[in-house]
């Protein structure tokens, strides 16, 4: 059985943001911690046109900027304490992933009197969570639709995920517009960041419906086409919108629907800990480990591998699947050097040593505490072989 | 701007239906509203797993068969009745479509003081709806997750739709075993009002978000072939699963988010006017009438029906797109065909008389109030002229 819940009421298209403060009354929100990273925000007017709606309907709000990439619990907790003395009873996130994930992070410890870092390690799980609502200026994550937000604790460089239902944001305001600045390299790493929600739920090792299967190189395609369109001209509207709508459509659950499993999660998860570690951009962290997980993996179900070359490429199938597996492979790392992402740890900028290899092993294993992945189970050695080949 | 917003909690499985329970509870129910059509769901056993989970944590409920095809307004009145008696909170559907529309409207109608069909007319827009839920039993209409119901008032043979978000179902709940028994014929039935949903979606005349054309295109094709596998072999719990979340997909909202237009709606509003008259099945009536239609309409864009081909049936594209479209066209034709569903009206066991054909279009265009469709606009000739080319 799968379960497939997304109740964030979407809104796609040009002015979507003038729906927002319909969108916040009908939630039921009086008083609002609006939390936001960049202060471009601010600068372009945005926050502006947010907040004169809500004061032209009697909402009350308080700004909370600072959110920055790979989020931190320290501003989390900031932002819980300012939420409690304020008394706000919703909160909206205006940016992309990082605020998001920042902002249900704070709406998980205004619900509840622990430590909120306790979500995230697994010690508790939430019972429930402010409402949030989203204004969206980043295509990349698909956290405004999702059940998963993940914080980096700097005492320690911690990464980690909390997911529950509770945090799926009650709406979500999607215009395409809002991304026409965002610069090059960040384009480059949403759309790779898009692709890995997909292909994390690709790979698994249960039955896979075969619509879901079909959905998911639909969309796969239309991304890597619209990524280097939206490259190549920023303001190319279609582009935008349909990476925008491919963020959501990959990370709210629609692409494992059927599904025996989840998803392999492996890349992102050694991933975690390279970000968590050196701060890197998730998507570039992503593809930067790609290549070297397929290459440790898919002689489990090379057919699998096959199929994506097939469905995504256009490649053909020859009578050696684990032939077909390897030109999928290197399909697949042709793509992500198109979009000017790293396809190895050299590429992203990092040569971790030997030692700094074993930490993050380590660290991905929760001290030897869980394996990773679901395609093939991966063990402290495996992951070992998977950064020490990704080096480059 | 559009909006997706599809509330719905599914839970797609064999046994999904175990968590009937604990989705009522979760919703608030207390006393429940059991509605379903064939008496097969008591018979085969069903219904006794459903009441009896609600017997154990102490829901109390009342079971009111009877929804047929083209529901009843008389039956939805009388569903109203016994609801206001019993002071019912939550109407449970359990069957296919036509349940689940009766409960949309007996759901309306409780909420409501005046005259539930005004919802119907378009007299009033409804405020609300008592909460639904549903066990589907038939991979057809979408109402699981959809914002439609439709009911036909037997005064008059009217067949009319009410639209809003108060009726999307709070969950549903799909156990593509329950298929299994579904005959042939509405096995034929379903897999047509599946594509239909999303053919009707597909036409229209604004621009068209790519990546919801991919998906769409993507889902057709998993229809077409997962319909023809369930009627060879009618437990191949594939192809009923691949179907079921089809059916929901198809009319949840997914397949036009992004689009400037909600889709054509012609042939459906066409096909309401056929089983209103002569009570047919949805489904064949829909592609009794789609290749009139398309005939009628494709000068207008023959270059979205090309498309169409070219995704769906994999069509080579010539320098003519008419010539493309009329193949299309034709594909699809044979398509129904193969599926063991009528292209004309005859097929569909229908030879209307001329009056008959002008009695059609004069309720088709509400006595002269509207016109048809999106993709092209439809006057009272061009749906004559389209009956009558489906006369066959």
């Amino acid at each position: 059985m799968t379960e497939y819940y997304t109740p964030t009421d979407v809104i796609l298209g040009k002015d979507a943001v003038s729906k927002c403060s319909e969108m916040l009354k009908k939630a039921g929100a009086g008083n609002v911690l609006i939390h936001y990273g960049s202060e471009r925000v601010i600068k372009n007017g945005l926050m502006e046109t947010i907040t004169k709606q809500l004061d032209d309907c009697g909402i009350i709000y308080t700004l909370l900027g600072g959110a920055q990439p790979n989020p931190r619990l320290s501003l989390v907790r900031k932002g819980i304490e300012i939420g409690r003395e304020k008394n706000v009873d919703f909160l909206l996130a205006v940016g992309g992933g990082s605020a998001i994930d920042s902002a249900k992070a704070m709406a998980y410890g205004l619900y509840d009197n622990g430590d909120v870092w306790d979500f995230y390690t697994g010690a508790r799980k939430p019972e429930g969570a402010l409402p949030i609502g989203v204004v969206l200026t980043l295509a990349a994550t698909g956290s405004e639709m999702s059940d998963s937000s993940v914080i980096t604790n700097e005492d320690g460089g911690l990464k980690r995920g909390c997911n529950s239902n509770y945090c799926r944001p009650r709406f979500a305001l999607l215009d395409p517009t809002l991304t026409y600045t965002v610069p090059p390299y960040q384009t480059s790493c949403g759309t790779a960041d898009i692709m890995m929600h997909t292909l994390e739920r690709f790979f698994h090792s249960g039955k896979s419906l075969a619509l879901t299967d079909s959905l998911s190189i639909a969309l796969l395609k239309s991304v890597i086409e619209n990524g280097l369109k939206a490259l190549q001209n920023p303001e190319d509207y279609d582009a935008r919108a349909n990476l925008m709508w491919a963020s959501s459509l990959s990370h709210n659950g629609l692409m494992q629907t059927g599904n025996e499993q989840r998803g392999d999660w492996a890349c992102h998860q050694m991933e975690h800990e390279l970000s968590g570690m050196y701060d890197v951009a998730h998507g570039a962290g992503l593809t930067a480990i790609w290549g070297s997980w397929a290459r440790h993996v898919y002689m489990e179900d090379s057919e699998r591998f096959a199929m994506l070359g097939e469905g995504v490429f256009g490649l053909k199938r020859t009578s050696d699947p684990d032939r077909d597996a390897m030109q999928t492979i290197k399909a697949m790392e042709s793509c992500f050097t198109a979009l000017h992402m790293p396809i190895n740890l050299k590429e992203l900028g990092l040569e971790p040593t030997d030692e700094e290899i074993d930490t993050l092993a380590e660290k991905a294993t929760f001290f030897g505490k869980r394996t990773l992945g679901a395609f093939q189970i991966l063990d402290k050695q495996d992951i070992l072989d998977i950064y020490t080949a990704a080096r480059g």
